[in-house]
């Protein structure tokens, strides 16, 4: 085991739900490095101590004097720096829209999938974790996480809407890398793999390029993500 | 000169705002090839009637037999296959990733841009062009063009708060396409060169690292995009 990668779980400890975390866990598994996967839940903050703040994906690795990096992004950098072979970002060229494309998941991905999920992932939770859970996020969205999710047409039309740009892309590549996915494919994937872990919505109409495109990722790296708890939808 | 361009123009002959036009306008200056540009107006369908539909840009290579090519994804594909020295899509893996930032700039970009500058635009239009132009955007709209854009400071916020995907890749890189502008550059710029043409509003602040690009790609090529008329914001 060449890196130690602490990962969200939920009150099973296969059922990993953070789309952060699972940037990492497909860009380990496209570089093909060896990885335990320790879980990890939102409470347990003093288990990732030593890096001075409290949000995971973090990663430590064995192989260079157990060098910690955390956040995905940085994690990402490190990889290619580090293990060059099979290159997250083909090319420095193609950085600028990488950033883009994250901001874009973050803004427009993450909060589409949130509206959706956020009482499945509730009811996933480890009990330890359910109370900072709902009350941080019923703090940002101001109502209740089921007032949230109530509006459900509503928000499944807006969300797919909202994937135009991404849906523009895949009609015309098998990945937003190209011929091969690399970490913005990674990025992307990171909200579909969470929702599935925890959620048994359809979130893609099964004609969307989206949605084919989504069956590639989770056959990709020999069925790395098909292979981890979820829900078929 | 080797290629014709129709260009879309107002009731100044060299007033050009078209975001469409404009990434074709940057295209060619980025290759360097000898353009003449052809002002058209909206209503002159009878002059590209050879191209068997109504649009702008459409270019005529007199290098190549007098090829017509239309439609801006095209017209780049095709300057990149036939003139391959200072490319548009500097490698085909980039390629999915700007059709992503073309599906974003014509849902995010221009319609922002739309909300605020529709009277701008009707005030250049020649004459011929304002009946035309008015009738189809209000049946698009629903309501008066002075409508549309009367909640300028609640248009304005929302524009800006919309650029966050473009503003984070270029808080980290000189322009979208890395050290260099490609295409995607092209594309974002469009918009911008547009509203720059017709309008006096402030659609970015200066602090802003979109500002900031702006006016690279407003120096980009000796200066060509500052030299058309435009109001200074």
């Amino acid at each position: 085991m060449t890196i130690t990668l602490y990962d969200l779980a939920g009150a099973e400890d296969d059922r990993r739900f953070s789309p952060f975390c699972w940037r990492i866990k497909m860009a380990l598994a496209h570089k093909s490095l060896s990885v335990e996967e320790v879980p990890w839940r939102f409470t347990e903050k003093d288990v990732i101590g030593f890096t001075d703040q409290g949000r995971v994906p973090v990663i430590v690795d064995h192989a260079n004097n157990d060098k910690a990096v955390w956040d995905s992004w940085a994690i990402a950098e490190y990889l290619d720096a580090t293990y060059p072979d099979k290159p997250l970002f083909p090319t420095a060229a193609g950085k600028p829209m990488a950033r883009f494309l994250k901001s874009w998941a973050e803004t427009t991905l993450h909060p589409g999938v949130v509206k959706q999920c956020l009482v499945d992932i509730l009811n996933h939770l480890h009990e330890k974790d359910k109370e900072y859970f709902r009350s941080s996020r019923e703090k940002i969205f101001g109502m209740a996480l089921e007032d949230v999710v109530a509006p459900a047409d509503e928000n499944i039309a807006v969300f797919r809407a909202s994937l135009t740009p991404m849906r523009k892309a895949l009609a015309v590549s098998e990945f937003l890398g190209g011929d091969a996915p690399a970490f913005v494919d990674h990025i992307a994937f990171g909200p579909f793999a969470w929702a599935r872990a925890i959620s048994t919505r359809q979130l893609l109409e099964t004609d969307d390029p989206i949605y084919a495109w989504r069956e590639r990722m989770l056959d990709q790296y020999d069925g790395f993500a098909r292979r981890s708890p979820g829900y078929e939808t």
